[in-house]
């Protein structure tokens, strides 16, 4: 082989990871023991795993480098180490969802979108720290940044371990926040996809109208290639479109036919946020000069509200059951929470359902001329202690609009990272990703 | 020409009227100067009309015959007089809605499906009565059956006035049992279609989740005929789907393959229903001997209680306002029903929501193997009277679940006509329709 050995194999990403493999540049089992040798090394410190079986996940690396030495065809991922947030159900693993009321849950099968990264040939290495029941109570998980501050939530372990390289993706899922915030604290690539562009079977329910599977990595490519392995339509998942999913790597590594526009937006809780933040976010504005406009949305005070409406009461009706079977077993914070959401009427919820389709119609209206929003992915950088995990309201009015967004670890406020939150147009998730790699190469260039 | 001149044109069919008028044999002046004369002789009885407009239809009708006898293509409805609820969106009659609060309201645009049967070549004639809201507080409208009796609603004018033959069919909608109902209680077919195959744009919306536009006509080919020309996919319809909606008609009129099998459901409100309806409904069955077996569906409870939920709190979304705006021109018994619709808690109108589609896969489920459920369109014959229209508690389920219904005026209960409902699977109205054809020509024959 002619390629240069890479010398830290958990600093590569998952495509130049793959393509080591299939080139036999490097071995799935060296690859998958470094990160084995990391985590063991780092874990005490992080905590970002719920379960791991070193043992197993050599054995499958063994497996994936004995296809390659009989020249097997292999799937894009092939012997490539992803981990899976401990609510997306897994055959091998427990599942416990980050809560005594799962604690030894065993499901029998993957969840869809778990299978679907084996098809590609992916390593499922272990799971990973989730706070309780994908929600605010926040788990052990520290912030890989500074071990101070918390690494967000909920997908806390799934953004400590890529930032820790410890692996180079990791799945995630957002109802709020859960995916973009803790990008932003940890300083790595967040992507929370289009609603209904990667099925939920198998994913732990808490709103049918919200949840969505997305994913870490180390570069926006990454963010692209993983996703494409798991977009698939889903006639069981109320949520799911039927219309093609084209594939969105060749896309994303496409350069722009003109340079990029950006509607820079600041959301009503920006008046709350960090000032070194805001700083920060302003000079890249400036540095994008004639790129980036700021432009108004008032109608995003409504869809925050429309968000914690209808996030409240499809809480409750997940997890009110849980409560009712398990309360010692459910956090004080949990609690309170549930009995909230039980207490919405059906025209607070109605009016917030119904009010999604106007509120898009009128951000996509505001977006016209530009190739995404640019705005913050947090209120700030992480907060210290670990007492809660950060506000997700930056993020759950987009993830409220099914919107595809990513997070670009490109910012420093207070010495921790901040990222750059884009947001794209509904299915237009190659676009963003395309123009979210030229800011992030623009920027870093 | 050679055919023969119908004696009387008022008991033509709409595909019967079409073709004498393609052909010459009749003409659209014609045909709407019967309509028209017969309303004048009986609607003083019935008041099944809330605008009409003679000199305006009687000119379509004329420019229709000018286009036939400048040898122009005309579309399939050609000059045939069709009525529409007073709920439809008409640029030409005003549009009341049954309610004080609408008086003199004229909307500058037709519904899409008003728009679409123009389109055909038809021509509105007026708008029926319907009931305040079309909900359950009675019009004036009398049933052409028995003028002592109420023609159900809440589609109330569109059932009479084709039952009494002012018209060969009239557009009408369903959120509970707002046309089935009707056509059972006049002797007509009926037909509510699959949730979403027929726009809604310009039509009253009480529940975005089961208000269905469907139409009424002298028999099977006419309720395919004309919902042909209004299916069509409506982005900005919520229930709308990105499907193909075959053409209704061809199957319509095909022989089934083989003789169908039919599914006798009895759901739990069958108990209370009128015992002289149950002994007819019971013969037909034993005449269809081992074509049509007693199916169990135990689910039917729940999806009552579901449908009763959902309506209920989206009638306060949508007529809430009404209500705080103009409480005087709102009825008692409508006031009580937004009041309790208020109420609702959003926990139980989720745990309805969604258990809707569970349900609709029981149902199915049960189905499999037959070609239709066969089950009462109704209670029993109309009530006597005018303070009710009776109850829509045999229609709710099935419109909750989204499925194709329609009424055959086959059996009589008490003196009175009594429909048998053929219920289908979603998107399988084609079928519905010829396998009800099957049975209205089975049964007269």
């Amino acid at each position: 082989m002619s390629r240069q050995r890479p010398k830290d194999l958990t600093a590569l990403s998952a495509h130049e990871a793959a393509r080591a493999i299939r080139e036999g540049v490097i071995s799935s089992v060296e690859l998958v023991g470094a990160c084995l040798a990391r985590i063991d090394a780092r874990e005490p410190e992080i905590e970002a795993w719920a379960h791991l079986d070193p043992e197993l996940a050599l054995s499958e690396a063994r497996e994936a480098d004995s296809a390659l030495a009989r020249g097997d065809d292999v799937g894009p991922l092939h012997g490539v180490p992803v981990g899976a947030k401990d609510i997306f159900d897994t055959s091998d693993f427990p599942t416990e969802n980050g809560s005594p009321v799962f604690a030894g849950r065993r499901p029998e099968r993957d969840a869809t979108c778990v299978d679907a990264l084996r098809n590609a040939g992916a390593i499922i290495i272990g799971k990973t720290v989730t706070t309780e029941l994908a929600l605010l109570t926040p788990a052990r998980t520290r912030n890989p940044a500074n071990l101070a501050h918390t690494p967000g939530g909920s997908s806390a372990g799934s953004a400590a371990a890529v930032a820790d390289h410890m692996v180079p993706a990791a799945l995630g899922s957002q109802t709020a926040g859960s995916i973009i915030r803790p990008a932003s604290f940890c300083g790595v690539y967040g992507f929370k996809p289009t609603l209904g562009l990667v099925p939920r079977r198998g994913v732990l329910m808490q709103s049918h109208t919200l949840d969505t599977v997305g994913l870490y990595g180390r570069c926006v490519e990454d963010l692209a290639l993983v996703t494409d392995y798991m977009t698939a339509i889903d006639p069981d998942d109320v949520v799911s479109f039927r219309r093609s999913r084209p594939p969105l790597l060749g896309t994303t590594r496409a350069r722009p036919p003109v340079p990029p526009r950006f509607a820079f937006v600041k959301p009503p809780p920006w008046i709350d946020a960090d000032k070194d933040m805001q700083a920060a976010l302003e000079a890249l504005v400036a540095k994008l000069g004639d790129r980036a406009i700021e432009i108004e949305m008032p109608v995003l005070a409504d869809v925050i509200e429309f968000q914690r409406i209808v996030q409240l009461a499809e809480n409750a009706l997940y997890y009110g059951p849980l409560l009712d079977e398990a309360p010692e077993h459910i956090s004080p914070g949990l609690t309170k929470r549930l009995e909230e959401g039980r207490a919405v009427d059906a025209q607070a919820y109605l009016r917030a359902i119904t009010g999604r389709e106007p509120a898009y119609r009128a951000v996509a209206a505001g977006m016209r001329g530009f190739s995404a929003i640019l705005t913050a992915a947090a209120l700030g950088p992480a907060p210290e202690g670990f007492a809660a995990t950060g506000s997700p309201i930056m993020n759950g009015l987009w993830t409220y609009l099914g919107m595809p967004t990513v997070s670009l670890p490109l910012l420093e406020a207070k010495g921790l990272p901040v990222g750059v939150q884009l947001v794209g147009l509904r299915h237009d998730d190659a676009r963003l990703l395309r123009t979210a790699r030229w800011l992030a190469e623009e920027f870093m260039a």
